[in-house]
């Protein structure tokens, strides 16, 4: 089974539609998908941007929410903009990071996810994290957020980013199929196709 | 039947894809397409850009010329990278402004755009333009030339262009219908169904 690798980050408004489309797309075309949650910002840093090009470009930002709505509708996934853009995913990807090989991983993925584009919560927030957490399966919050904080894990984080710089990664949603690269929701299904 | 208007600038590469495509679609959704030609280069300007994000960031360009070559072969478009990029496409875009209701500037705009991206000609040559012009019917080339470069034609252009940026077009291919915005060449379908 070829594997997809899913570069994203957690406050990023495309990697949102592929996180809810992505299980299903994998099913489909027998895929295994590997979640590599990274941090948008050092990249953007290094193209010489303080924060998200759709802040730093009004235009090209009042159009992304159109079309993210429409895409949203669109893929029957329910949006509501957020009052915080971009949010902070730094906490949520170190959980991520950290309990990648975890049953209940990609779950956590999908609930961060919702909570900032469905339900409009801060996901830079412990008590949301840990609430996320909390209703997934016998988990314990604490803990997880604990060993999240080490720094190897923090490191960790730190290289899967600078690595996928190093592969080509300017942005997110990210896929690579080996080291083939596509760029964006749009192209996740000319990704699940390669070498069928 | 519902209006498409369909802005691009002769240097953009993804509105190389549209240009190959959109008289098909049109026709299988019943649209009349509206050709706008502008200049991206003081859109980008205004953004802060001198030249293409696709050369001001290299990550970001080389992904592109990958992604365009499988597009183009997705949607069977011939395709050869031009020498230069971007193409400075303002002759062409005054020919085709000036032109704009005679029956054979859809021809021409779709000759250029193969002269650029297909057969890697220089679409700034007046020698390159000459002879698309003297292909077409029994055109002649040198007075076409001439009322292009009228002050009154030479204004058009720089006024649709100023028109797309107060409409919100930030890149190239931008489509509308009516005022509902679409861009890039990966919404031409899209922007093709609004209202079906």
């Amino acid at each position: 089974m070829k594997a997809i690798e899913f570069y994203f980050d957690f406050g990023s408004t495309y990697s949102y539609l592929s996180v809810m489309r992505i299980s299903d797309l994998a099913k489909q075309f027998d895929r295994k998908v590997i979640y590599k949650p990274i941090l948008l910002g050092p990249i953007f840093k290094s193209l010489g941007w303080e924060t998200s090009p759709f802040n730093l470009y009004p235009l090209k930002g009042r159009y992304m929410w159109k079309d993210l709505e429409r895409r949203a509708e669109k893929w029957k996934i329910k949006f509501r903009k957020p009052t915080l853009f971009p949010a902070n995913g730094l906490y949520a990807a170190r959980i991520a990071v950290a309990n990648k090989d975890e049953p209940w991983c990609v779950s956590f993925i999908e609930e961060v996810f919702r909570a900032n584009f469905e339900l409009n919560l801060d996901i830079s927030s412990e008590e949301v994290l840990t609430g996320i957490l909390g209703r997934i399966q016998n988990l314990d919050p604490d803990f997880i957020l604990q060993t999240s904080g080490e720094p190897s894990n923090k490191n960790k984080l730190r290289i899967e980013t600078e690595l996928a710089k190093e592969r080509g990664v300017f942005g997110a949603p990210s896929f690579f199929i080996q080291e083939e690269m596509f760029w964006g929701d749009d192209r996740l299904e000319d990704a699940s196709l390669v070498g069928m």
